[in-house]
């Protein structure tokens, strides 16, 4: 891979490689999954989530090899063993059941997933008897015998077989040129003892991406992709591709999701809403009817009939209530905004409770940190925050109050008293807005 | 399609399915456009702006009991029908215009337009009276002879049927065992009948989709905006694809479409432009040799020569004037931008009418908001809006008139003087700027 | 191509057409490169950073015509002449390399690069005699022999031809009924005076893209892209396709280029970075570990573990040191950035120097414009910026100063003390931080 990422820890959609397979095997009925890998790999944070057992493979010394660390396990198992390639992300569950369910009918002692059409030109090969149904060998790329042009039919590194005889074959597996040890040659011996191999060929040749490289990596997340948006797509939500949605995303019927929108993590979106173009969720959760234009929104909640963006930022902890309109170039982190409040424009909203039907005018900070600690702002319902307002938290902003423009509020503002200046003095006392305050500096760019 | 709208009125590249099929009907020289619809449909308020008339369907009970509501119709008509599936918006107006042709010469009583590649599996299959051009029936998916071995030829679902003897034989249309009526059946009543049924075969498989799932509407934009940039670049316009470019768009040649621009609606580019990437125009006019970066236009017109962006939202009713210079960051609504005017960052323009020449420092806000209503800013020619200027409008900024950086500008400013603080008062009269007012808070970020 | 740009000069993934060319041609070990082009394309300022020379073609009257302008050049050389028409820009050197080596083990008076899958309908057909190896002619789209059926070999439009007898043969091109003279004609001359003509085929379609339209150019970009983006996926950079990164670019292994994301020009990407989702760089050099997030950086440079985004702009000149952070909403122009500054949200720092581990608080202005001259602003180490503050340059904030939110400062401030309002004055000294002077309206958004 070129890369100092663990192979199979390379993220495709939302999860590692290894989880994709973990997964599909799981899914298919695995009663329990083992992960042989290298102690690189098992020393990974990431490999904590998953829900199999690892056994270390010390020295790399090829599949055969792998499988022989488990030779204990393999022992006190009495079943079918599902043995599947770890860079493989892109079998189907489905297909793991059916490979299973053919083996079990067929009666063979192995089982090979293979398909016919190749997605790498260096994939094993499945060699016949005379055309007869009985597998004799898996020839790797290199192999004096390996002919494209007489075998077609290609491995895709997964193999069901009978546990009763495997610990037996897999000793009998010989050493390499290149001193390893690879499963494939258990086909040739179980041929040797009269053990039957068949195939399971799987139909859709996306399925059989085996990555080795970071190219074949970006193969497989565009099919991987695009099995995740034909999902969505199929249960009523409309997708304007490219669009980048995880594999832990939910999305409810009748929204539209636009082109180039990312959907990240535990992301879930409610019915009726339009995301994008060009946005950027992260495990966030989004209720009915929002709109989210050219913005990123991260960590945060939204109720119903909110709209975002173009351009705007709402960060971590955030949580946005009902009717909300925030417009363009507003940055709202850790703070609660209250129902159809309006952010218009240009505002920067940190560490902040907003109440409901709150104006905040073009303009506004909370200025919330004072280089040592971060402090919190409250904006009680109906204030009016005129346009560049600076509020110097801990502050806050009485029930329908006014803030002039341009104003540095340093103290707490009176209900329905109005502020301006710099810094900010009560000027007045009003209860509701009206049109000649004006020209006291009250205004706000809407 | 799982969704609330209904499956014609999905929109593909800025129409609905039911309007592509319905203009590309009457570009092939339909004389009278009528549509079978269920009522659900015929009372969207869409359906109004379609140029056709329509017909109820009260019950959804197939395609031959769409036809007989248009039994009266049928008949006070002598010449040929065109029938065509509303769910079959890439057949273009050059193919049907083949179909009609084909059927004026050939004679026969009904031509079917085929395809020998299925865009689905469950295609409606041609069978034939051993390998005649004579075709015998339609086979549904699911009928007992529906065999793709045996034929591989489709039907798309648009026919061309002679008027004289249609009447009698849609009236033959036998019910199905799920009580439905199906057109396709009429195929093997004029068979039985002695009629000839001759096919015309398209060749480019796009054509045949039939939209039957969110899915295959994401394979119908895909084919469809396809065509539409393809006739762009044959027309002199550069894209960088992909691009998302709607069907009522026109753009000159000699401009550039960089990736992941959207045009939407009724947006029109001159010469010479370079918009996009990532920008976003909604019913725009753009003029000659413009560059709009990462922005989002809507509903403006810019003239000749003017800059945008990035990450700048130029909002409905804007006129931008030659020569303009809009930056980063800026939000202009409702407003009139001068000739030569610089906007260079972060500033709220509304309901705003800016002279030539004028300069427009960083963080200026119109305050044209007192919470009741909005009020317009005049700012006269070759003023100079210092950096984070507050306009509490209604307001008017004389010509060559300065404001300090900061400043909030609470009543008119007369032509060349300059005002600072806050409320703003003035200072002195210049009539030119010299370097050394800078020091009385005069400048402007740019 | 309906473009007012001559045809090779259009550009593809940061080159021109032409160059792909005259690059790939030099790649394959060409001693020296002759260009024959219209005095339009000769004239233009691109051509001069082309390394070759230039015959002028004063007339278009053909490929052979262009030939005989280099009939001299030709006469005085020995050995082989690669002959190669300039809108095929998709040819690998190592193509190139494969027909010169097989021409020259063959012996053959002309070897022709051919391929079995045409990329146009219109493309030049190979001739042979009798199923032999003997090419006998090149038929021309509308040739009366023309006849796809019966040969499926395609002219890609690259010959490598013997110097001896190459001016006597051009001499003998026939002017075709439109007045031209055609390359392809040699063929046939060839044949009969009994000199072998031999191909070479490719076996990638992609290479043998011919451009005439911009439809065509636009299919080019793709393969190109393609090309390019996998170089990098094999080299240890993960790439979440599309991106579109030019041929110019570098970009260390282990780093991620996200969806949408530009790389243009003299870019040069370190080690670690995560860049994009739709960032765009151009003539940018990052460092390692660096983050840029839906951002635009233009002819600047990053040192190491630099986050920048979403939403900022970083504009010519500008130069970011270590472990500064960059949040959304900021503008950074011709400005060098000390070691572990934050810059978190909505400001303009144009023509600054900013020390280490400053804070420049949310809506910070440097006003560097007096309307006449650009202005410098130095902010010293641990200088704390309030929100909204605007610096009028030419200015100097000392060390470890504090700036009010809201002031405007107009002259210098001194290392270690603080200054408020509008404009700013002196309030006390301090040589630390504290939390009470947060009342003094000097808190900074974070």
């Amino acid at each position: 891979m070129k890369s100092s990422v663990p192979k199979l820890l390379h993220k495709i959609c939302g999860k590692s490689m290894l989880s994709w397979v973990v997964d599909s095997v799981s899914n298919a009925g695995a009663e329990k999954v083992l992960i042989v890998a290298s102690p690189q790999l098992s020393a990974s944070d990431e490999i904590y989530q998953i829900p199999a057992s690892f056994i270390a493979q010390d020295v790399p010394l090829g599949t055969g090899h792998a499988l022989l660390q488990a030779r204990g396990e393999i022992e006190s198992f009495n079943g079918n063993w599902l043995i599947v390639n770890g860079d493989t992300p892109a079998i189907r569950p489905e297909s793991f059941s059916s490979l299973i369910q053919q083996h079990e009918s067929s009666g063979a002692f192995i089982t090979v997933m293979t398909s016919h059409d190749p997605f790498n030109g260096n994939m094993g090969l499945i060699s016949r008897k005379n055309d007869t149904h009985y597998i004799t060998a898996i020839l790797e790329y290199g192999d004096k015998d390996y002919d494209v042009d007489v075998s077609s039919e290609f491995n895709v590194g997964a193999y069901c077989i009978r546990s009763e005889l495997l610990p037996a074959v897999i000793d009998k597996i010989p050493e390499s040129s290149t001193n390893e040890f690879y499963i494939t040659r258990l086909v040739e011996i179980a041929y040797a003892e009269g053990l039957l191999v068949d195939s399971y060929t799987i139909e859709d040749p996306d399925e059989s991406i085996g990555v080795n490289t970071l190219h074949d990596l970006s193969r497989a997340r565009l099919v991987l992709q695009n099995r995740i948006n034909t999902y969505w797509l199929l249960h009523g939500v409309d997708i304007i591709e490219p669009c980048y949605i995880e594999i832990g995303v939910h999305i409810d019927k009748d929204s539209v999701i636009y082109q180039n929108t990312s959907l990240q993590g535990d992301t879930r979106i409610g019915t009726g809403c339009k995301i994008g173009p060009n946005s950027r969720l992260i495990d966030s959760s989004i209720g009915t009817d929002c709109n989210i234009f050219e913005s990123v929104v991260e960590g945060s909640t939204t109720e119903n009939g909110v709209n975002i963006g173009p351009f705007s930022h709402v960060r971590h902890g955030s949580h946005i209530e009902s009717g909300v309109k925030i417009g363009n170039f507003a940055e709202i982190k850790n703070s609660n905004i209250g129902k159809e409040a309006l952010v218009g424009h240009f505002s920067y909203l940190g560490d902040c409770f907003v109440g409901n039907k709150v104006n905040i005018g073009a303009g506004t900070i909370t200025c919330n940190f004072d280089g040592k600690e971060k402090h919190q702002t409250i904006i009680e319902d109906g204030a009016f925050i005129g346009s560049d307002t600076k509020l110097i938290a801990p502050i806050r902003v009485g029930s329908n109050a006014i803030t002039g423009a341009g104003s540095v509020v340093t103290k707490d503002v009176k209900a329905g008293t109005t502020v301006v200046g710099m810094p900010a003095r009560q000027i007045n006392k009003k209860t509701s807005l009206s049109s000649d305050y004006g020209k006291e500096g009250t205004d706000s760019g809407c």
